[in-house]
């Protein structure tokens, strides 16, 4: 086995074999395969493609060169939700406490925010005392004792997909769809969740801008786990519009807090409880009521535990930021479209966001919304409100705003999408 | 600029702008652009191609990474000729003293063998006291002195293109025509040639397997010589069946010797006075007359002058290797075919060529060819000879030529090509 053979091998457009597929992630992780050998490589993959076989090998090497984590011994079957990432994509907050309270274990290993979408983690470290870091026992006890648990992820899981994904960065070699499906699917099988819902975003504020896209991406997670042996549904949702009112860490939790309250905007509501529906039903609890688990309470007691349990206080307050800056209507009308990418970069602009992965955020920063498509406005009345620690960052977070993020116009030009565009089991 | 910009633009199929040539060009020869984004862009560059215009402009970018050298005071016409390498593959040798014996300079800067092919300087390096390496003040004296001076490139020629085609080796991104014919031209035109004949072998025991890929790199070559001013013509040659009846590097030199002394191969002489012809032409003098060169004896003369100038004897015995091995015919009948490929892997399993670029060669080593396609021959009659001084070197090499190399049979079949297939201009 050699490198250059199996790059060549790609190059000329051949599936590569098992053999070559196990050789050159196992080499490449332990340093034997050079990065200008496997971004070649990359490069050949995102341009040539890889079959259904290839891929699934690819994730199954990608998965054997670290740790598994088992919860078989758990009495519960367990469930996860993946999260392509969007702006104001929130839901991990209250959607894990609630499957927990359907009675489903969900051991949620979460990232951090990078560029213009936002990580759970971010958000939860906004809550005075909270601790993203566990051990594996640790880990599992907290899962033992509430049922949830959203932490980061330990060093050893999947560690060929964390060089891969570091050297795809700066090699222009991201937007593949068999390297992407891949890199999620080896996280989130190893991480060993029997029952797996993928949220898969379109549109503006998320990384596949086209339905098709989505659609491919969908499918090929939906195959690699199937492959696995993991139930594996995706739902295709929206992201042409900020989910919800907020984009921010101590704002999204504050939503987040409100839903498991049994208020909250309607489409966080909407999809919080999708997603819920689609975890139990993939556990096999089908006749779980997530609607009720909200309204009577149980939800929000699992959040309050499954904080606790992580050192953080559910009943301090959140974080605020210093300095606000209200945007109004010039013209009255109707919101006919509020774009989610130019909310999401204002909010990283303004400290909710990290530019490099060692960068701090601010825990009170982001942007706050007044109107969603199809609400009435007035001339002056508020669109939205950004929030930040550090006033220079107002003007940025304005500009990446400029003229077209929201839009007032007659009713009949809003673009009210559903939030669930699709299913593919 | 930066490099994943520059790397997504050719990897989604757009044309690079000249700036953006210019500036990766020179970061990644400076160290500012990293080893694995230069590979990822060649594998882009690779599968997607380059037009015209972003040919001349990286051919452009690499000459001006580097030195230029500039023989525009010499009294003379300067043409060169470059071969992109075949199996027995001598020319250089008689070419460059009989180009100069009817009146054009010829600086000749050459490579040393890599794999089946063997290289110039190791060829002359099996003559007693030879030297390879000029200063730039020595090269030009020879050049002066004798009309013609063969020598390795300096290290300040073309800097950016040693280090990309070191990294072009290891990520299987050789095989691109836009990035070998810049590979070869940017030498060639830092060279300061004022007329450039090429020579692209196709075959088996080519880089070139097909007349359509050679006849490809071969207007590639032209244009981009024609776009910086150097007048240029390529020859496409055959390399299915090796040059003459020799490869190995002394083997060559004594048939070299034999050409300019008025004998020789009729191949090989036939190859020589094709090309002289062109240089001479393109070099302002059409009515030069090579054959007559070589047939009085003017060549030969340049020849010893050429090599003592570099140190070398002349009149000193060429290198013969300790061990020798005779493979005969089986049957009676017409040589019908005899590989290049073949041939040229097992004169480098003597010991002609090299593995890796710091292994040394032996002079003696190579194939000495007793009949070629279209001759008769005897069963028993001598087919071939091996030349090594490592005995247990015969096993590999007749490995290499295995059953299929040599084939023998009605001379109906036997296939005898020309020499020269197409001119392109």
């Amino acid at each position: 086995m050699d490198a250059i053979t199996i790059i060549r091998a790609k190059r000329d457009g051949a599936a590569l074999t098992p053999e070559q597929i196990d050789w050159i992630v196992a080499a490449y992780t332990r340093g034997d395969v050079a990065d200008e050998q496997m971004s070649a490589l990359a490069m050949a993959i995102l341009l040539n493609g890889m079959d259904r076989a290839e891929i699934a090998r690819w994730t199954a090497a990608m998965i054997a060169s670290g740790e598994r984590m088992d919860f078989s011994g758990l009495p519960l079957p367990t469930a996860d939700k993946h999260s392509t990432g969007g702006v104001g994509d929130k839901i991990t907050l209250p959607l894990a406490p609630l499957v927990a309270a359907c009675g489903a274990a969900v051991p949620q290993l979460s990232g951090r925010g990078l560029g213009h979408t936002g990580g759970t983690l971010d958000k939860l470290e906004s809550i005075p005392g909270w601790r993203a870091r566990l051990s594996g026992d640790e880990m599992l006890a907290v899962l033992r004792d509430t049922g949830a648990v959203i932490c980061a992820a330990g060093e050893g899981l999947a560690p060929a997909d964390r060089k891969l994904y570091a050297l795809r960065d700066v090699t222009g070699t991201v937007e593949s769809i068999p390297l992407i499906a891949s890199s999620i699917m080896s996280k989130k099988i190893a991480e060993g969740t029997g029952a797996l819902v993928l949220d898969v975003k379109v549109g503006s504020g998320a990384f596949m801008k086209t339905l098709a896209d989505a659609r491919e991406l969908a499918a090929t997670m939906v195959e690699i786990g199937t492959d696995h042996g993991v139930r594996t549904v995706a739902l295709l949702t929206d992201m042409a519009t900020p989910l919800g009112l907020t984009a921010g860490n101590a704002l999204e939790v504050r939503e987040a807090v409100e839903v498991l309250a049994g208020g909250g905007p309607r489409d966080v509501v909407e999809l919080t409880l999708a997603l819920a529906r689609e975890m139990l039903d993939a556990a096999g609890l089908p006749d779980a009521d997530p609607a009720r688990a909200l309204a009577d309470g149980s939800a929000m007691d699992r959040w309050r535990r499954m904080i606790a349990a992580q050192g953080g206080d559910p009943d301090a307050p959140l974080p605020r930021a210093a300095e606000r800056h209200t945007v109004t209507a010039s013209e009255s009308g109707v919101v006919t479209a509020l774009d989610a990418y130019a909310v999401g970069l204002a909010a990283w602009r303004l400290g909710a966001g990290r530019a490099r992965k060692e960068d701090p955020v601010q825990a009170g920063a982001g942007v706050e919304l007044h109107a969603k498509p199809g609400d009435e406005v007035t001339a002056g009345s508020p669109l939205l409100t950004l929030h930040t620690d550090t006033e220079e960052r107002f003007g940025p977070a304005l500009a990446a705003l400029g003229d077209g993020a929201v839009r007032v116009g007659p009713a009949a030009e809003a673009a009210v999408r559903p939030i669930v565009l699709d299913r593919i089991a």
